[in-house]
C-alpha cells in the first residue's frame, strides 16, 4: 500500500511537462513531482506535446522522461474520487479518464517517431503502462516497476495491456497479482526495459541511443516503425505479404537509394527523407 | 524413454485427489502416485474439484499440487491402449479423452480465482500443460518439465498450446522436438514458472503467495484474470478499448470506492467483494 | 555501415550451396562467401533443395548451415540496385526479389521435416531472418546477428516478421531501430537460438539434435511441426479444439499404437510412418 504514491491536486495552470527540443531529438519530461501522476491535465498535455512532435519534421525521436524518485505513479485517484460526487457516480469521468489514457498510450506506439522512455525511478500503474508502451527503455538501476492496483480494489487491467504484450504471461500475471515491485534487473530479464545502467550514465546512454537513432533517415525509421506494429498482429504469412510491400515501396524511396548507393560507394549517406 | 512414468491401472473409487479447503485458499492435490496420471477418472475428479471452487465464495485462491516425485505425467497411457479393442478402434474414447482434458485447462484459465501450480516434481506431457494452464507456477529446485510424446509417436500437440503461450517458439520446439527434460532453472528462464525454491520451501513461499492474493478483493480479482486473457487475444487497439470499459466498472464498483478511499485515508480496506 | 559485408556478382551457374544427403539428414549449406547473399539464384536454390527435401521419404531432418565467417549477409544489395535501371526503376524486380523471399521463409516453416540453422558465423538483415525461420537453431560462440537496414536507408521489414515471433518487441525493436549486432550470447538469452557453444563443438552438437530428432516417428513429427505454427495464430480456446483433433488422429496412427505399445513393452519402437 505504501507503493501508491498519494497525489496532490494540480491545477491546469501548472507547468505538468516540460518539452526539450534539441536537433532531432525531443525530450518530453514529466514535471510535477512526486508522483506526475496522469491527471486529465497531464494526460492532455503529454498528448499535445506527443502531437506536436508527430508534426514536426525536424524531430526524429521522443524521450519521454520524469522528473524526481517517480517516473509516473500512474492515474489521479484524488481527481477520480472526487468525481463519485457527480449525478452519474463518476462514470462519465471515468470514461473520460480511461478513453483519453488509451489514446495516449495509442499515440506514442502510432507516433512516426520512436519513443524512448527514460526511466529514472518508479514506474507504477499507468506509469508502468507508459514505459512499457515505448519502443525502446532504459532504466537506472534504482528504477522500479509495478502494476498495484490489486491493492487498492482496481485491477491494472489498461496497464496489463501493453504489459502483457513486453513480458511472458506468468511474469505479467505475478505483477499484476500481487501487486509487488520488480526492480530494474528483473524489469530487463523480462523483456520490459531494454538496458539498466548506474543513475549517473543514465542521460548519457540515453543520448547516445537517440543520436544513433536520430542519424538515420526519418522516412525508413517511421516506415519500419508502422509496419513493425501492424505485422505483429498479422498471421504468418500475411505479414510476409505485408512486409514484402512495404519493403518494395521502401527500396523505391529516394533514402534507400541514396542509402544503398553510399554503403556501395563507401561514404556516408545524405537523407532527404523522401 | 524412461522418462515417460509407466502407469498402474486405477478404479475410479480410488481417491484420486485430496481436496483442502483452508480459510480462502483451496489447495488440490494429485493423490494417485507414482504417476499421478490424467486419466478419465483423474481428470474428472479435478474438472470437479475446480467447479466446485467457481461455486464457492469463500475460495479466493487455488493451489494445484501433486504428491510424490511426480507432479503429473499426463495422460493414461494403459486406459488409452486399452479401447483400441473397441469396435471403432478407440476414436471415440481418444476424442473423449482429449475433449475432457481440452475442458480442463479451459476450467483453470476461466476459473474465477487464480490458480497456483505448486510443482515440486517431474511435471510431463498434459502435466506439464498443467502447470503451463496455471496463472502462477512455483517450482521446487527438483522439478523437471519434459513434454516427451514424440518418443512415443504422440506428439505433445494439445501440451504444446499451453507451453506455446509460456515460452518462446524455439524453446518451445526444443522441448517438443527432443522430448528431453528441462530442469527448474531453465523453466524460470523460460517463463514457465515464476519461481524456483529449495524443497523444503515450497510450501511456505507457495503459502505466501496464496495469502497475499486472498487478502484482495475477490471482485477485483476475478475482473482482472477475466480481462488478462481475453485483452491478450485482440488487437492493441480493442484491447485498449475492451480493458477501459473493463477499468470504468471496476471503477464503479463498491471494492474500489473502499480500497481508493482506505488508501488515501491511510487505513486498511473491508472488501465486500461487490 | 562497417557491418554490412559487401557483394560481389554471381552467375547462377556457380555453386551456390551444397547439400549434403546422410542417414536421415540433409544438410543444405550456403556456399558462396564471403557472404552468402540472398541472390535471385540463392533463394531459388534454397528453395529447390527444400522443396526435395520435402519430397524425400528417407529426409527426416534438415539442417540449414552457412560457409565460410558469414552465415548469411541478406540481400543481395548489388543485384538489387543493377535493376534501377529498369524502366520501372527495379519495381517489378523487387517485388520478384521480396515474394521469393518471403516465399523461402514460409517454405521453411512449412516443411514437414524440422530445419535447424547451425549458425558458425554473421546473420544478418534476411540472414538473421534464415536463422529466426528455422525451428531450432544452435550458435557458435562467435556467431552474431544483426538487423542492419536502417543504416543504409531501408528498414529490417521482411526480417523483422521472423524476429518479432522469436524475441520479445522491445529486444527486436533495438536491433532494428539502432542496426546494432548482438552476440550468441545475447541472442540465446532472447530467444532467437537455443543454445551456444564453442565453434569447435557446433557439429558435434548439431548432430546430435538432429540424430535425435531423425530417429523418431517423421510421421509424429510432421505432424506436430504442422500444428505448432498453426496452432499459434489461433485463439487459445480454438487451438484445444483444433489440437485434440490432431491428438486423436495421431493416436489412431500406427506409429502411435507402436510407439505407446513399446513403452509399455519396455522394448525399441519401430516406425513406419504411417
Amino acid at each position: 500500500m505504501a507503493d501508491i504514491v498519494e497525489l496532490s491536486p494540480q491545477t491546469r495552470d501548472a507547468a505538468l511537462i516540460d518539452v526539450q527540443r534539441g536537433p532531432g531529438i525531443t525530450r518530453i519530461v514529466l514535471t510535477n513531482p512526486p508522483a506526475n501522476v496522469l491527471s486529465i491535465a497531464m494526460m492532455e498535455a503529454l498528448k499535445g506535446a506527443l502531437d506536436a512532435c508527430a508534426a514536426d519534421p525536424d524531430c526524429r525521436v521522443v524521450i519521454l522522461a520524469g522528473k524526481g524518485e517517480t517516473y509516473c505513479a500512474g492515474h489521479d485517484l484524488k481527481e477520480l474520487t472526487a468525481h463519485r460526487g457527480d449525478a452519474d457516480g463518476g462514470r462519465a469521468f471515468f470514461e473520460t479518464t480511461m478513453r483519453l489514457c488509451a489514446d495516449l498510450m495509442r499515440t506514442i506506439v502510432r507516433l512516426p517517431q520512436p519513443v524512448i522512455a527514460e526511466v529514472g525511478g518508479f514506474a507504477t500503474a499507468a506509469g508502468c503502462q507508459l514505459v512499457a508502451s515505448c519502443d525502446l527503455a532504459i532504466a537506472s538501476e534504482e528504477a522500479q516497476f509495478q502494476t498495484p492496483g490489486v491493492h487498492i480494489g482496481l485491477f491494472c487491467s489498461t496497464p496489463m495491456v501493453a504489459l502483457s504484450r513486453n513480458v511472458m504471461p506468468k511474469q505479467a500475471m505475478e505483477m499484476l497479482l500481487t501487486g509487488e515491485r520488480i526492480d530494474a534487473r528483473s524489469a530487463r530479464e523480462f523483456g520490459l526495459v531494454n538496458r539498466v545502467v548506474p543513475p549517473e550514465y543514465l542521460g548519457t546512454i540515453i543520448g547516445k541511443y537517440a543520436t544513433t537513432i536520430a542519424a538515420k533517415s526519418a522516412l525508413t525509421v517511421r516506415t519500419g516503425k508502422e509496419a513493425f506494429y501492424r505485422q505483429l498482429e498479422m498471421p504468418l504469412s500475411e505479414a510476409y505479404d505485408y512486409t514484402a510491400r512495404v519493403m518494395v515501396e521502401n527500396m523505391l524511396a529516394k533514402d534507400a537509394e541514396e542509402g544503398i548507393g553510399a554503403f556501395l560507394d563507401k561514404r556516408a549517406p545524405k537523407w532527404t527523407n523522401s
